[in-house]
Formats: C-alpha cells, structure tokens, sequence
C-alpha cells in the first residue's frame, strides 16, 4: 500500500498504453455505442441508484484493468479499515468515521479502545429531543415568541452539505421554519440576513470543530452585538455544534443547547453528523434526517460489501481516474437535472477539490503529478443554456448527468408541444448525453461536432430524503477511493493553511491601525501596502 | 485579419518560446515580485477599476510580446468595427452591437443604411413609462391589486445576466417589488415559485428573443394555465420582452406590453437592453437601470479608445490568451470578496465558455486546438474553505479576485480580533493571492506549497449601478477581445444545436406516447429506449 509509484506500477503502465488505444479514431465512442447490449454491461443498479457508464469512453479491457487496479490497491480494504476505525488520516493521526455518523447496526466501532457509537446515539437523542421541544414550541426566543428562522453560522464543509441537502428537500419543510446560511465574513451576507429576518424568532446555529474559525467568529460576534442592540438575550437565540469543550461548549459563554462533533469527521465529510442533524432536523424534522441517514447507510454498506465489479462508487472512482490520469480531462461538470439539486455541484465541488487537490503521497511522498479534478456544474437544462456550448465544441471534459424519475409536484400536467415541463426535461436528459457521445459530421465545420465526449448518468426514483442520503454517500465513497487508488490523504487540507497565516499577519497590521491611525504599514510587502492603504485611505 | 494560423504566426511562436522561458524556476513569481514597482508597472485603473496583474507569470518581455500580438491582430480595430456595427457575427450575418444598447452619444449606428439608435431609445423609452407606471400602481394585475412579485421566464441569456444584476444591487431594491426566475424547464422549478407567490399581485416577463424557446414556451404555457385555473385573466399579467414580429409579440396574444430585442444583440450580450432592462427597471427602478448602462458605456468607450497598453479588457485578454495557449491552464476561476457578486461567475461562466468554446475560426478554418476555457467560481472567504485546497495544492488554474474598498453596510462596525468583518474579508483579499503567488518551502512535503500559482485583482469603489456596468462591460469586452485574437466568431453557438435536435426527436416520441399508450420506442437507439421506458413505466 506504502509508496505506490504510479508510474512504477504495472497495471498503471497497461492502462497508459491501453489509453493510446482507445484515443485512435476507431474506438470513437459512436462506435462503441452500436453494441446493443452497451447499457446492460455498462451500468449498475444498487441501493436505490442506477448508474450508467456506457457513454464513458471505456471497453472490457478498459475495465478489467482498472478493476485489476482496484485489486493492486486494495481498495475494498482500505475501505473497510476506514469503517472500522482506523486511522486513515494519517497526517493528522486520526481515523475518518463519517460512515459511523449512519452507522444503525449496533455493532461497536472501536478507536483507541473505546467504542464512539454510544457517543453519536447521545447526539442524534440530544438533537431529536430538542428539536421536538422547538417544533411543539415549549423553547422558544427570550421575547416568548416561537422561532421561524433559523441561520446556519458556519462556511465550508460547516454549511455546504446542509445547504445541499435543505435545498434538494424543501418541499418537506413543513416546520414553519426558514433556513438560511451566514457563512462568508462578508459583511453584505449579515446584512441581507438582517434586512429580512425577526430577530425575536430567530435561531442561529454557530457550527465550528475548534470553535475559532475566524469568519464563523466573526460573524457569531457580529450577530451576538446584533441581538444585545435589539435588547434580547443572546444566551436564549443561540446553539452550538462544536467539540466537547471548545470555547462553544464552555458554560461561561451560555446558548441554549450545545452539540458535540468529533474530530474523526472532517467537515466536509460531517453533514450526517451533527453538522447537518441540527439544522437540517430544524427545518426537515429529525424523522426525515433520519431517512436521509438511512438511505446514506444503505450506500455505505455498498460501497463497503459489494465486489468491486458491481460497485457503484468504486467503479465510478475507477472512471474518474481513467479521465482525469489516463485521458486527460482536467475537469468534470455534476449536471443534474432537478432544480432542487442545484447545491450538490458547490457541495462536491468542496467535497472533492479538497480531498484530491493534493501534491503528495500519505506518505508523504512527492506525487509525478498534483492531483485532483475542478468540478463544477449548473442544473440542466439550465447549463445547456450557459457553457454546454464548450463542452460541446470546445475542449472536453466528463459529465455527470444525475435524472429524477418522478418529480416532487404532479399536480402540473400541462402539456407543450405534446410532452409535460416533466418529459420535456427528460428529453434533454436523454438527448445531451447521446450527442455528446456521437457528434455529427457536417459540410459547415462550424456546424461540425467531434463527438467522443464522455459522460455518466444516474437515476434517482424520487427525491427522497434516503435518495438523497444515498447520493450523497456515493459522492463520498467515490471520493474516498479515488484517493486510497492514487495513495493520498482525502481527509487533510494544509493547502489552506498558508494563506491563513498570511491573513492573519494583515489582520494585525489592520488592528494595529485601528487602535492607532498613525500606523505605517510599511513593514509589510509594497503590494500588501498598497491594499491596506487603498483600504484604509477611501475610509 | 482572415486565415490567422496560430502555429505559423511568428508573434505567437515567440510568445511559445517566452513561455518556456517563464516556466524556469528563476521565473518562478516569488522572484518576480521582488521588484519594488512590479505592482505600478503591471497595473491598470481607468474607468472606475483598479486592475491589478502583477501576480500573473508574465515579465516585461511577455508583455511587450503580448502587445505586439494585439497589433498584430488589430484589435482595436475589430472592436470598433464591432461597435460601428460591422458584421462581425459572420455566421450569422449580423452585427453585434450590444454597446449600442448603452450607447448614449446621440451618435448614429448605422446598419444596412439605417440608424439603429431611434429604435434603441424608443424601446428604453417605452421600459421607463411603463415601469413608471407599475410604480404608482396605475397598471395593476387583473383583480386590481399592485405587483409585488416579478418573475422572469427565460433561459441562459435571458437571465443570468439580470440575475447577476438584480443580486448586486439587491439592497436598492425600494420598489416593494421581489424578483424571481423561472429558467429550468423542470416542474421544480415552477413548482417552488408557485408556492411562494399571491398569483394576483405576479406580473411575469417572458424573454426569448424567438418567442420558441422550448423550455421558455413551456413555462409559458404552464403559467398561462396555472393564472387561469385561478380564475384571474393572464394577459394581465404578463409581458413579453422578444424581437418584433414574433408569436410574443402578436396582438393575437395579447399581453399587458411586449418590448423588443433586436437580432444584432445575442442572449448573454443581452442584459443591458430590453431583457435586463424590463425586469431590473421593475426591481430597481429605471433611473438605477439608466446609471448601470452608463457604467457599461464608460467602460465601452475605455475598450474602444484607449492605447493597447492601458486598455483593461484588452490587457486582461492578452493575459487570458497567455494563461490559456502558452502556460497551458485549462481553467480560470472567479472569486468575487463580495457575496452581492456571487452571480457573476454564472453569468460569466456562460458569457466566456458560450463565446469561446470552439472548433473553428470565423473563417470556417478548424483551429489546431479547440479554445476555450472553463470558468467557474465562489465567493470569497467561502471559496477558501471549499475548492482553494486544489488551488494552493492541487493542479493550479488562473484566480480573477474581485474586491469592493467600501461595503454597503457601514452600520455594522462591530470587531472581532480587533478588526470590522469587513477588514477581515479584506485581510483574506490580500493574503491569497500572496500565498498562491509567493508559496511556502516546509521540511514536511504534505506542508509545503510550490507557489506560481497566477491571479489578477479587481477592485471596485463600491456596489454601484455605475461600476456593475463597469463590471460587466469589462468581462464583455475581454470576452471579445480573446476572441479577436483567436479569430473565431464569439456571437454564435452551433454547438447547442445537435443537443436540441436529438431531444426533439425525443420529444416526439413521448408526444406519440402521451397520445397512445401503445406506441413502442422500438424505433429509437437502445439507450434512448432504456431511458424513455424508465421514465414511462415508472408512471
């Protein structure tokens, strides 16, 4: 497993020259398209989502190499240890247990000797039972009045997956409460939130592991100054999700509950845990946070069990590493086409840039080559609209294309040129994909399409609160293995670190000026002088 | 200017040689900003923007070299063309005048022997009488209440740029009235507006320049039945913004008004005439509506007439160029430290990759390589705790920071570790390009960032109608200038074309389909098939 040289490695070389192959004209996917039975050996159906990879630029041997790769780096092993425990997260000495935030088996997990389930059952109770206590309105603000808002503080993986989630499931919101997120220091995102809310049924939920974040500081300062403006208790309008024992979890600063994280659940793997509990069990209710940890279950012990032909987020790591190592493709677009999952391409977007944007190796070796995909994305058929023009004829690079079976409002059947907004949608879905694959040759080049660009696509039957606990958990398995396939850490991120401490040095000269205007800032670099200065010059 | 061969253009086989020269390691960027005056020599400020380029990989050579391509390609002289209304959309046979939608000089344009100019006031003309008239409530929905809510329909180009307008100056929005987008054809989309809005106080904008955009025409005739299954009368509550002549603008159809757009302005050029105009003068009012098209028209004029050297969008083109065909990176990033600018990475996501996606030049040549770049974005502070991880460490890409020097709320001074949120937000503004730029030797590899990693920093006064003209005009001019010197046509899009014509046949089959219950997919390829038997058994 330890110093895995990509380029030493011989199934990596196979694949290597099993990619010139499949770059010559004749295994142009139009061609591999007239099998007929593509769909059938190209697809997988499991824990509630179908998956088809027909229109990836892949064929058998394509795929017994890469599923001899997955065999080469133990994958499924590596898995499984992060399951039960083991410290994954090597640079940080710590295990990854965001599969034990869902883990409904009774089975312990043990780290360092000690079971963590009771511990995250106390959570889920703890959430549970408040919650109902906000819901049948026996808490409520310090003025008497029952909450209808709640606002999320917290930025990154602290409110992105939640954001995802609230967003895909609205239409359960059935709680009389509002979600909405403070998560940039920006002081435009607190004024929006002010210009809008009741202060006095307001809840805010501060989430932060350390609990010294500096935006997610900030903004809690900024709010708390708010609420004593307006003459209420601040103690009484906020709650915390924090560590045990964080400066948010210390009774001399008092809110009206606290929650525990732990430090084996990254955040941007934590919205299962009491990251996402709180807030989304607020606006959802805690049955269906429930649900949605069930369906995320379901796709862990799939991803864990199945044999590596037949797993959906190990084959789909598989391909994400065939385009983006052995094809080229420095990007992957998440288009899916469902309005309500318009925050799952910003969600995996963090989820996977951070775990794979890496230089080195567990081990602390010097990767040949950085890893990591951009991703981003829009819904369809929104995004056909918007950049499909490049990913048509411009420079390629893979789709995810995820469809919903049935859509939440049937109560619309209205039809236009004889199909349903519904249908009409589907017909995009099912079109986009094919003329991505085939092209079409034309006299007027510029009406020309080369084709032979690749694509998934994913059906969910509805949206329900398990589908989308099953998406989720299949964005992260993928993620996960893609990592323990190129042998890096997914669960670190000291490429942020850097500019931290950067911040930070400004951040006092900035405090120094304003405890003193004659401050210089002429220690600092000329170019951050003259930011600070046209900063504080236009005052 | 024609049969531009990119490979047998001496300045650009200069500028491939130079290139190499850049990669060096004693070029890395940490070197190069040692220099005292690197941020006075490689900056820019005309026409209420500070462009800063000094942390891009380019030396004075590669300016110089960069420079003599723009004389090169003559683009000056393209872009004055394009404004004095040559036809500079060949392929279509159009000119693309979106400068003359703000184009307040009393100067004629003239096109095929006829001024356009008259018939661009009239229809601005007819927004500020007409919106007036929303105002104070003398045009009323159909049971005689005011408007409060406006909802565009519209896709792509008919929204995102007003999105991006709309979200930027939100906090001017005085008119009692919201504004909402119905875009996506997916019954979600409608399905959530609908359960928000009081249908007698809605007034909706539908915007297709064809009046036969599919997913435009069916939420069109979605709303139609919708506003009549309540009893209320729909041509009272609707307005059309479309080109003269089209099924939108018949009196067969009659509406409350319908506003014209001309075939020589394209969707995403679109936003400063009647398709932003209608909908933000109804949200801002028009005189803001009139003030954002006077910024636009300052920036315009600075595009058109200032030397190459000093021209911002020019330069900010030449960089692009460089970034994209020499330094080899296949993405450029967005990141507004502003959240009231978090649309225009969409916008500008479709503006550049609709523009610049593509396989040939105008000429109808194939290009060696397809252009085009993938642009995506955040954010700011937000976009550090998601996707910079890659940034600092993973595969680099180009960064366009974007600051504004004084925020809207300044009844917020409140400060944590001694500095405003705003400082804070600031303090990050400054510390990452530095730590993308200069990076960080550490003994622990996993700790260590190589640096060299590009940005250029915009910076804005304030959220003004003005500098949001600014804003945009400068990413439109850029836009078009990459295109002037990669020769191909920014004003068309083929390559949506194949994509609708196969959901169309798709389209077909579902209509047979609704009609008899019976008819069989037979006929269609056996993916197609697949899927339309998903959807249909699944009913």
């Amino acid at each position: 497993m330890t110093n895995f040289k990509q380029s030493k490695n011989p199934v990596w070389k196979a694949l290597t020259r099993h990619a010139e192959v499949m770059n010559r004209p004749e295994n142009h996917l139009k061609y591999l398209l007239e099998s007929h039975d593509r769909v059938s050996k190209f697809s997988l159906k499991a824990a509630g989502i179908f998956y088809d990879f027909s229109r990836q630029r892949l064929d058998e041997k394509a795929m017994d190499l890469l599923l001899e790769l997955a065999e080469d780096r133990r994958l499924k092993e590596q898995f499984s240890a992060m399951v039960h425990g083991e410290k994954m997260n090597t640079t940080e000495n710590r295990p990854a247990l965001h599969t034990a935030a869902r883990n409904f088996s009774g089975h312990p997990v043990v780290v360092d000797g000690k079971d963590v389930m009771p511990e995250i059952r106390n959570v889920r109770n703890e959430i549970r039972q408040f919650v109902a206590q906000i819901h049948n309105e026996k808490i409520t603000g310090s003025t008497g009045k029952p909450f209808r808002q709640v606002v999320v503080i917290g930025i990154g993986g602290s409110y992105l997956g939640t954001e995802f989630v609230a967003n895909a499931l609205y239409f359960l919101a059935d709680k009389k409460i509002e979600i909405m997120f403070l998560s940039n220091v920006d002081i435009h995102n607190f004024g929006k939130i002010a210009a809008i809310i009741d202060v006095e049924t307001t809840l805010w939920v501060v989430i932060s592991k350390s609990y010294t974040t500096a935006e997610t500081m900030a903004n809690a300062h900024q709010v708390r100054t708010y609420i004593k403006d307006k003459g209420l208790d601040p103690a009484k309008h906020f709650l915390t999700v924090t560590s045990k024992g964080s400066p948010g979890d210390d009774p001399k600063n008092p809110v009206l509950a606290s929650f525990h994280m732990f430090d084996f659940i990254g955040g941007r793997y934590s919205v299962t845990s009491a990251v996402g509990g709180v807030p989304l069990s607020l606006y959802l209710g805690y049955e269906r946070f429930e649900r949605f940890l069930k369906g995320a279950q379901e796709m862990d012990l799939h991803s864990q069990n199945a044999p590596d032909r037949e797993n959906i987020p190990l084959v789909a790591a598989l391909i994400s590493i065939w385009n983006n190592n052995f094809l080229g493709y420095p990007a992957q677009a998440i288009i899916p086409y469902a309005s309500p999952l318009s925050k799952l391409a910003p969600h995996i977007q963090q989820l996977s840039m951070e775990s794979s944007g890496k230089l080195v190796t567990k081990d602390g070796d010097r990767l040949d080559d950085a890893t990591g995909t951009i991703v981003f994305g829009e819904p369809g058929t929104n995004a056909q609209h918007s950049f499909f023009q490049l990913a048509h004829q411009g420079k390629p690079f893979p789709i995810d294309f995820i469809g919903v079976i049935h859509p939440h409002y049937n109560q619309y059947p209205h039809r236009s040129k004889g199909v349903t907004n519904h249908q009409e949608l589907w017909a995009n879905l099912i079109a986009q994909p094919a003329a991505l694959a085939t092209g079409k040759e034309d006299s007027n080049p510029a009406k020309s399409f080369s084709g032979n660009r690749p694509s998934s696509t994913l059906l969910l039957k509805e949206l329900s609160p398990e589908n989308i606990g099953r998406l989720l958990a299949f964005y992260e398995a993928k993620t996960v293995y893609e990592a323990f396939i190129w042998g890096i850490n997914p669960f670190d991120q000291f490429g942020v670190e850097l500019g931290k401490t950067l911040a930070t040095d400004i951040r006092k000269q900035m405090a120094a000026k304003n405890r003193d205007e004659n401050h210089s800032f002429d220690e600092t670099d000329p170019i951050a002088r003259f930011y600070l200065d046209t900063l504080f010059n236009n005052k």
